[in-house]
């Protein structure tokens, strides 16, 4: 091991033998964490070639359980998203695609960040259960064209792992970690198909679009040499996506969207996205015409119907979703008029830091700091303001939903300090 | 801590407490190791400055015991050397400087390498103890002059952790560390003086002159900043110094040095860096006169008498100081001849191979490949032919000394693809 830290730290190439052995070693606990972590800054300062990322990717991915689909009717198309703020876009655009024909059998994580993960939102309806047996979600998938569960242990169990260790050593932004931590999960799920969304920007982990297109191209390849049709959508994610940020509250703004009354760019961005899904599932034979179909099946309804059959059969209560003044919502709530972020004439806003906009969401209750703790699915944000819109002093700008009083106070400071604006004349 | 990897990954500087909340948290376990080889090979990328540097070794000092050699009168001067094949100037130069009047208190490590350590080789002599407490060791360099015991586990404890972290994870060849390392402890052994001897080339850590001389520039400074008088010598370790790799070999050559018959090369050695420790403990004016002076010692004997009284001093059997084939020899004795290396004509030899003889003296049984393993005081090589000798055929070129015929066997084959020698006409 000590050679293969040598070799990287020379910005010498990995033989795959020597890359498996790494895995294999690291999954066994014949290497230890420390030399691991070594290797992984010296990764960070040298890189990988497409040959090592593409030989670890397949490693990672043959280290825990590789699930077979093949007894599945139809495409299977897997979805993935580096996250950002208020991106809720697996919610909408899993059922549309659904709708659709496209057969969706997709993990999702919770995670840390500013909000819980696709899961943790799933889990403000009531009686959602994400855990279900794998019989049952292949059935899911099978009968119903969709289901979505919380990620396995058992899947790319050396991708775990290391991306444990990263997150304490400073490696988590390596573009070849991550691809291959993403593409190995991806294809341990055995979809026909895989379509990423890379975003960028303040509220993003790739900062620029040149960061996210770079490692768009990383993760195209690695899908491609494994036979799988893959493509990748970038997004700026310089402010929020839709006007709510938090478990239930995006729960709500994705029913809206389905049913055709969401915010302008989650309609966009959802149709964007699930066009390429029917595309990339066959059912179209452009991204223009799976655009299109897309947005029929969002006025026609069956979007919707699609995402209720969804929830109720794994348990949901679809009266919440029927009626979504039902979901939780946190304890305290709190309005930000326009003169508590200092407007004091008529006023364009110009820009709303995602960042910010995502760390108060965090603080009000939304999002998790470390693993394990339970989030709140009532807290988070709702902006009824964003970029470009015009904003009186005294017009409601935000909404904010936190567990308790000391979190509000502590988010509305962090809240009222992202909006720049400007004075209309 | 992560934000301390991230710093230093971004090449920013730590600042002082960072650096003392680095070193105290990991000597009390709250900094675990894989954080701490992250951090280490991002400082292999990005380097150290000075003033980092000087922080860290002044840390790395204060992680243990800090001796107090006050009470010794006159001036101290320590040495180090990075160690080389053949390097025994520490059996040679301290007798010599304690001879001309100065105070000599040092440490000695026992190491992994080619052979073992100084305190190995004193310890091929019957009964010398290297473990004596700190008050007899006082008492010893106040009346004698001079005193060599083994390293104390109490000495700059974050060394001993951080030094063992790096051999594993490829971050031992980072000149920052190397300099902290080495003047922590240094520092830590309370002398008023230090002479370093940086080796370079083929059998030495640093492989180039310029490698050698920065390091030993850090080393300068840190002592500096310290107020100590510190120097460095700066030498090639392209072929062995002496003839004799091993232990008890080691120890017959350094007696016949200090008796003024030993090599060329070792007398001029010897004579050079006990000339700059008494002219460091400032018993000379100038380096010049220091070397007079150490050519007098030996001349005169009184630096083999210093020897031997400081052999009696720690128990040594003088018996086998005054009479050197007393000291124990190896098992398996092998002559190599001319022809078994591949020449059949007169020939003169062009240059041995430092690391390939080292290696093989290694294999002879004198060097550890792991902690704690025992070294045989009698293996090890005394090389007949050095570069510019003369060789016919049937002339011995060198002899072997292995613990076994195994051993033996496996280093005349390492030790015969190591001379470089061309035709005479």
């Amino acid at each position: 091991m000590t050679d293969i830290i040598a070799k990287k730290k020379n910005g010498e190439k990995l033989s795959e033998q020597q890359i498996r052995d790494l895995i294999d070693g690291y999954v066994n606990g014949d290497i230890p964490d420390y030399q691991m972590s070594a290797l992984l800054m010296a990764i960070y300062f040298n890189g990988m070639d497409e040959d090592e990322i593409y030989i670890l990717t397949d490693a990672m991915k043959n280290s825990g359980e590789v699930i077979d689909l093949t007894d599945i009717k139809g495409n299977k198309v897997d979805k993935h998203s580096s996250g950002g703020v208020g991106d809720k876009l697996s919610l909408t655009a899993c059922p549309v695609a659904a709708a659709a024909g496209v057969k969706i059998a997709k993990m999702s994580g919770r995670g840390l960040g500013f909000t819980g993960g696709t899961i943790d939102k799933l889990e403000s309806v009531p009686g959602f259960r994400t855990d279900i047996p794998m019989d049952e979600f292949k059935a899911n998938v099978n009968e119903i064209g969709l289901s979505i569960i919380s990620q396995s242990e058992e899947i790319a169990k050396a991708d775990k792992m290391i991306y444990a260790l990263r997150d304490v050593t400073s490696t988590v932004d390596v573009p070849a970690l991550i691809a291959s931590s993403i593409m190995s999960k991806k294809l341990a799920m055995g979809s026909d198909a895989v379509l990423l969304d890379v975003k960028y920007g303040d509220g993003a982990l790739m900062k620029t679009k040149e960061d996210a297109e770079n490692l768009a191209k990383l993760m195209i390849m690695i899908g491609e040499k494994n036979g799988k049709r893959t493509d990748a959508l970038i997004s700026d994610m310089d402010q929020p996506l839709g006007n709510c940020v938090g478990n239930s509250l995006e729960i709500a703004e994705a029913i809206k969207t389905l049913k055709g009354n969401g915010p302008e760019d989650m309609f966009k961005s959802t149709v964007e996205m699930a066009g390429r899904m029917i595309y990339l599932g066959g059912i179209a034979e452009t991204v223009a015409e799976g655009e299109r179909i897309a947005e029929e099946m969002i006025s026609s309804g069956r979007a919707f119907e699609k995402f209720r059959e969804f929830i109720i059969r794994q348990g949901g209560d679809v009266n919440v979703i029927d009626d979504i003044s039902l979901l939780p919502v946190a304890a305290v709530k709190r309005e930000i008029k326009g003169k508590d972020v200092g407007i004091i004439d008529k006023s364009q806003i110009r820009h709303i830091s995602a960042l910010a906009v995502g760390t108060a969401s965090q603080i009000c209750g939304a999002g998790r700091t470390k693993k394990g703790e339970k989030v709140d699915p009532g807290a988070g944000i709702l902006l009824n303001k964003k970029a470009g819109d015009t904003v009186e002093p005294d017009d409601a700008i935000a909404l904010l939903y936190a567990s308790d009083e000391d979190k509000a106070q502590e988010a509305i400071y962090k809240l009222t300090n992202c909006w720049d604006y400007i004075k209309i004349k």
